[in-house]
């Protein structure tokens, strides 16, 4: 870290509210920007800040330019009683996948186990999100996709072939889900427009420059540059084989045929997803389950610790505090991003997010 | 690597002759054993070293000391036209497992996609080999389970409370399929068993010793030491989402449950796994999908490397080239257990490998 930008604390309220109007404003009917404002504000409660409010600009110009379908005809075919294909007609992807989630969990309450392909979609925000869907109806959620831009490169590869494209598995506890979501490079690209937003450099070794290989650090530059894999060889592969099953498997774009949204408004992704439901109910009680899982999470947190480390944290458990502490502390908005939306909001002839 | 011991290279029809009349002789039915020898060759030959005839003698010991059961009742129970729950009744984890695999390729034939759970298992042997069987039946394939021994720690922990949960994923191509395998540790435990057996030290940073946190780097001394997730607290966040679906929701071991099966002969490991078959055809004409995955291969392999690369790889492609080399030349078996091997010969009055 550099130096930090000033972070401003809006209510959710307002980030919320603002979302919702700038996406009427751009086009979208009231219903449909309710629900991309509901999952955008998730997003910013639970920490996933390259996927909330920040993506509003760049959704505005989207929806501006013709690069979503307003008014897409979301079309679900079950193909078997255990797998369904939604063609998304090129909506949002928090439509398209808000909708393939309900389905995976009403074809696994009757058929046990769903899995759920997605073509023809969008960005649709971070993969906990969906994968969190069935666990909140006390089901196993998984969730991968093909991220919409290619950072990363096969390992050992210079060229940009690979997304970043994430995996998320959720299961219910006694108490919130256990929410798993990871990126399959070692960051999320989000944390580098992050890193980027609020002038800081980057840690050696996220970034290798194509040409030399060396590691790149300063945000600005990392268009010069491949997005190094989580794990090396084993990040790499895992994103290939996502790419394989939430893309290729579903007729969804893949490798040289992503498109880099970042830097294209108006063609269409062709966005895949995949999501799976597990009825938990089909193979031990569901009280039962939940039961060891929250006994295993207190042996894990109650584990010594290594050197160094103050606590064992448990996947999702930042998320939970985080979003606890945003719902009452405010969204954080650095002031470039404050300044876009303020742009935004009066080239959307909307209420601004500080008059809110 | 300090030395590397002599590896003698034995014919797989001898490896494999050897281990079915061991198995036979430790108390397995013949078809039994010909089936765990055929899967542990196949490990043997793909290079699973720490998988195939390596793990003989623990299997033989183990049958002897009433650790397996050697007349097993592998129960399926179809729960819903997706799920099915297995019940092994400890019986050796190729039985069981080969036959959770073809009920999940059974199932999505008719449901598109199924999920089988397993309980009371033991070791099967390399993830791969699971993941496979859908991929060769024309669908995806996806497998995980609960390793046989905690050797890591949750991430910035001190104790023994998470395996190396493996994940697998293989998909069809043109050709042979695509089969990534990974441990949710740096590396496998049987990586390191075959350091330890070959005299070779281990990198920096496979493993830390559980009071200073230093890297321990000689394999003999690995048990003071707690085996590093991949990817930091990815790893460790995988680990424990595998351990949870492929253990808990079954009913199997995890976390403080598991039982050290290197260590311990003769309790019931109550091993978990989860295999996923889901059927192309439902989503994508099966050819298109192979034909589509090939070309995406094509590109990655022709792509342009980062100095200090020669190649890129895909996952299985090592396997791949390893299984011809190896059905050619023959397995390769360091001096070391070649001698276990004769010992144990020698005690189940069997004919050497050597003299096959």
């Amino acid at each position: 870290m550099e130096r930090e930008t000033e972070v401003a604390r809006i209510p959710v309220r307002a980030t919320r509210a603002l979302i919702a109007d700038a996406l009427v404003a751009a086009g979208l009917p009231q219903p449909d920007a309710a629900r991309c404002a509901e999952l955008m504000s998730e997003a910013d409660l639970t920490g996933a800040d390259g996927h909330g409010i920040f993506r509003l600009p760049q959704y505005a110009r989207r929806l501006k330019a013709g690069g979503f379908n307003k008014r897409p005809n979301i079309a679900v075919s079950r193909s078997a009683p255990a797998t369904a294909l939604v063609d998304g007609d090129n909506g949002m992807g928090h439509l398209v996948m808000s909708r393939a989630a309900s389905e995976a969990i009403a074809m696994a309450r009757q058929s046990g186990a769903a899995w759920v392909g997605v073509r023809r979609s969008n960005h649709a925000g971070p993969a906990g999100l969906y994968a969190e869907m069935p666990a909140a109806a006390g089901m196993i959620g998984l969730y991968a996709a093909v991220a919409n831009a290619n950072h990363m490169a096969a390992w050992g590869g210079a060229e940009h072939l690979l997304g970043t494209n994430p995996l998320a598995i959720a299961v219910p506890t006694g108490d919130a889900p256990l929410v798993f979501d990871m990126a399959t490079s070692i960051v999320a690209y989000g944390t580098v427009k992050k890193y980027a937003l609020r002038g800081m450099r980057m840690p050696e070794g996220w970034f290798v420059d194509a040409a030399t290989g060396e590691s790149i650090t300063d945000p600005a530059k990392s268009a010069a540059g491949v997005l190094q894999p989580m794990g090396e060889y084993k990040g790499s592969g895992l994103a290939l084989m996502i790419g394989l099953i939430a893309g290729v498997l579903n007729g969804a774009a893949f490798g040289r045929d992503v498109i880099d949204f970042n830097a294209d408004d108006d063609s269409a992704t062709n966005t895949g997803h995949a999501i799976i439901a597990v009825d938990i109910a089909r193979f031990v009680p569901l009280e039962t389950f939940t039961a060891e899982v929250d006994r295993h999470l207190r042996d894990l947190r109650g584990s010594r610790l290594l050197p160094g480390f103050d606590a064992i944290r448990v996947p999702g458990e930042r998320r939970a505090a985080c979003r606890d502490e945003r719902a009452r502390e405010g969204v954080p908005v650095p002031a470039p991003l404050l300044a876009q939306l303020d742009k935004l909001a009066a080239e959307l002839r909307i209420k601004p997010l500080r008059a809110r």
